[in-house]
């Protein structure tokens, strides 16, 4: 796709029509997209220079006005086409990829990579590649959330910086990849993303959405599955605002020829056992070994309904629920673990650990906390146990902070058990016993016993879809 | 008046609160705008540094979302006192200033000014000081608009620039002064105002008012009159917008303990008979001595009104109707070109120039316009005139370009007159001949002559005034 040049649109005039709360044409919003990363790369004296100040203006405007669907979709597209894109089309396979708005304990990824893989080495095209390839290029924990590349960092040699003639290799060659934004994809979301941080311009849904899906729209997908969270452990406060987000993104992603679907899931407590880094790799490992630990099941019902959902989208199985049904039996049968440990050779990571997760788990200070009374585990702030796990050293307050490899958080208890008093409810890891102390206060004052069960959300709560399928 | 410290208040929560339309408290904007002048001032790594980033989402967030009346006195104090103030109380006399929001061919100052001053001269307080006091602190031209130092400076030697003991001096000597801004004075609106013109945050009513209204009242007045522009050559784009913001600015000028009165005036035309810098003075000179032009009409009864309602104000005038009379007869009698010798004298102006002001006039370059055809003079797009007199060289596209003394227009005709075809409508002056011709089209296209006489807006289309006087 080319992008033909728009002369004499200056930004002042695209900033002046979004505050007055006019829409901007396709053209507008190119010229303004590419002024952004023309400045970023030198700031070149042009007569379309921008400046930090109209870009942080730009996105107040959007803040307060909004951007119609016609708007959004070129907003994304020209973020999209900001810089270099992926494409796998020379390997004639079927691309999906998923996404998450963040949660804690989330660690999906680690599960649907290997199983989607496996699916598609177990039915290669006529050329021999994988049928299906899942790119999967992930983030960084940031906040009360976790990010997929810190896990995956502490299994010893793992390279998550592959650049796009690397990835398509290893995505050939396993069918999955678990990677690194590279540098050279959207460069424009970086430079917005940055000045929306300290702009107060964050939370908007619609430069959420442009963000999200320029980068996921640059792998050049056949297929999206978006896993939307919501409830306590949520950046999106309420059910409303997290649907609208998926709407958007699902109407934005058809608007460019991906089929597009979003899942929105409760984010109300931690997903499965444990909230860190190397112990969800662990958690993963365990299950893809065949271990179903008790608390994993809420982890393995989601990862197994969004690799449903794309296996479905790649035309592997009739229905989304055959789909799930296909991901369990991968899962079971030790198909995912193989493709897991393929994944992992082809970046470099050291597989002798997975033999003994338990033994490569090497907190300094572990501390548990039980059950003042009995009753039923009926609450929690979510976003507080992110945040204790955060504490503990497993998260960053702002980007480039080092993680902690072993800290984190052991749920013995899901929402709604039943328990007595003194039984255990969490255990924290940490690398320093000095940081226990704010984390565990944090989890005690936000754990919530009541002496009548809860009412609880399911875990999938609706799915947004543009067809029917 | 102190502004006590205000911990903890970081600007992006200030941005975050006006952003979802909540309203500021006071100490949420005080610690905005000190983060403001503490940014400008060399950026320290405090914990409360802000950016132009987060300025100009803070000004955009202030343009979509407004402010109450408390947020913009609060605003307005904020950026009063982010500096040095000057306070004529010493001097136990009756301070009042005017202010216009920007026209063509205005200089009611230069009328003003004199006439107060010569007021003061004639009721001087027991100690001997001028009974009124007129700080009359102006601005340069930008855009379409001309501006009173431009106009002063071509007077040989005049210095505009006093500092606050210079200025405190020369009021006790004379009655008025007639300077720029000091660099001491609101730097917080020299940062903002810097900002608002790239980022598209110019035209709000909220952020126009406290820019004005800071400055004024940093000369702690006792009173103040707003000349507030409206019709084809005013800023604000509407009589209803005028209005907004004229009510903004009383309100905002009462909440301080400043009297604060403004007219709504029509400004379809330029005002009087000539626009530039010295042919202004000029025009203004040749009133005060005696001599008046039938176009200066409108210039003489706008002068008188504002210096009238000012008189009154200050206790000269039983009502603002006896104070224009007051004016006017201080025109007539010659009191105020004696107090304007005064003025210019201490200002180290070359009164000498005064005696023959046509000879000072040297354009090398003039053309005439002749009415095409015969009818009345109808309409105008008076900003486009103005247009013409910055391109002729009078004015500037932007701050720190250089203006011409002697460029400029005269006008032969005012809107309603009734003219044969042939008939002179104006005169172009130019200090370049090649600058002639864009001008003189731009008059052509905007001056147009009807078979009917037209209907035209009152000079003074509604006094704003808190109190009924």
């Amino acid at each position: 796709m080319t992008q033909p040049a728009q002369p004499h649109i200056h930004p002042i005039d695209v900033i002046l029509h979004k505050r007055d709360g006019l829409a901007l044409s396709d053209g507008e919003i190119q010229s303004f997209i590419r002024a952004v990363v023309d400045h970023a790369a030198g700031g070149q004296t042009l007569p379309d220079e921008v400046s930090d100040a109209q870009i942080a203006a730009f996105l107040m405007a959007i803040f307060e006005r909004g951007l119609d669907h016609r708007e959004l979709a070129a907003l994304t597209t020209a973020m999209r086409f900001s810089g270099e894109t992926f494409d796998a089309a020379p390997l004639n396979t079927f691309t999906v990829d998923k996404h998450s708005t963040g949660g804690v304990g989330d660690k999906t990824s680690l599960l649907i990579a290997p199983t989607l893989a496996a699916a598609g080495l177990a039915h290669p095209t006529p050329s021999g590649i994988p049928g299906i390839c899942v790119p999967m290029i992930s983030g960084r924990s940031l906040g009360h959330t976790g990010g997929t590349l810190d896990k995956l960092e502490t299994i010893p040699g793992f390279n998550t910086q592959l650049d796009l003639t690397q990835l398509l290799n290893a995505l050939k060659q396993c069918g999955a990849t678990l990677i690194g934004q590279t540098p050279t994809i959207v460069p424009a979301d970086r430079i917005l993303y940055a000045l929306r941080d300290h702009t107060g311009t964050v939370e908007s849904p619609f430069l959420i959405c442009a963000s999200i899906m320029s980068k996921k729209l640059a792998e050049s997908l056949n297929a999206l599955v978006l896993d939307v969270k919501t409830g306590s452990g949520a950046f999106m406060p309420t059910y409303e605002k997290s649907k609208f987000l998926a709407e958007l993104m699902v109407r934005t992603g058809e608007a460019s020829g991906t089929r597009t679907v979003a899942l929105l899931t409760t984010m109300d407590e931690p997903l499965g056992r444990f909230s860190g880094n190397w112990i969800e790799v662990w958690e993963c490992v365990d299950i893809m070994r065949g271990h179903r630990h008790p608390i994993s099941a809420d982890l393995i019902e989601l990862s197994n309904t969004l690799s449903g959902w794309m296996l479905h989208l790649a035309g592997h199985a009739d229905t989304p629920q055959a789909g799930a049904a296909l991901a369990d039996e991968i899962l079971r049968t030790g198909e995912a673990y193989k493709a897991w440990l393929k994944i992992v050779a082809a970046q470099d990571g050291d597989t002798a650990i997975f033999e003994d997760p338990a033994a490569f788990h090497k907190p300094t200070a572990t501390r548990t906390i039980t059950a003042p009374q009995s009753g039923y585990l009926a609450a929690m702030d979510c976003k507080q146990v992110g945040w204790a796990v955060q504490r503990l050293g497993a998260g960053r307050a702002k980007p480039g902070d080092p993680v902690s490899a072993h800290a984190g958080i052991e749920m013995h208890a899901k929402l709604g058990d039943k328990l007595e008093a003194g039984q255990p409810l969490a255990t924290l890891f940490s690398e320093n016993p000095v940081l226990l102390d704010e984390p565990e206060a944090m989890l005690r004052e936000t754990l919530q016993i009541n002496a009548t069960p809860p009412r609880l959300h399911p875990l999938i709560r609706e799915v947004i879809s543009a067809r029917t399928s």
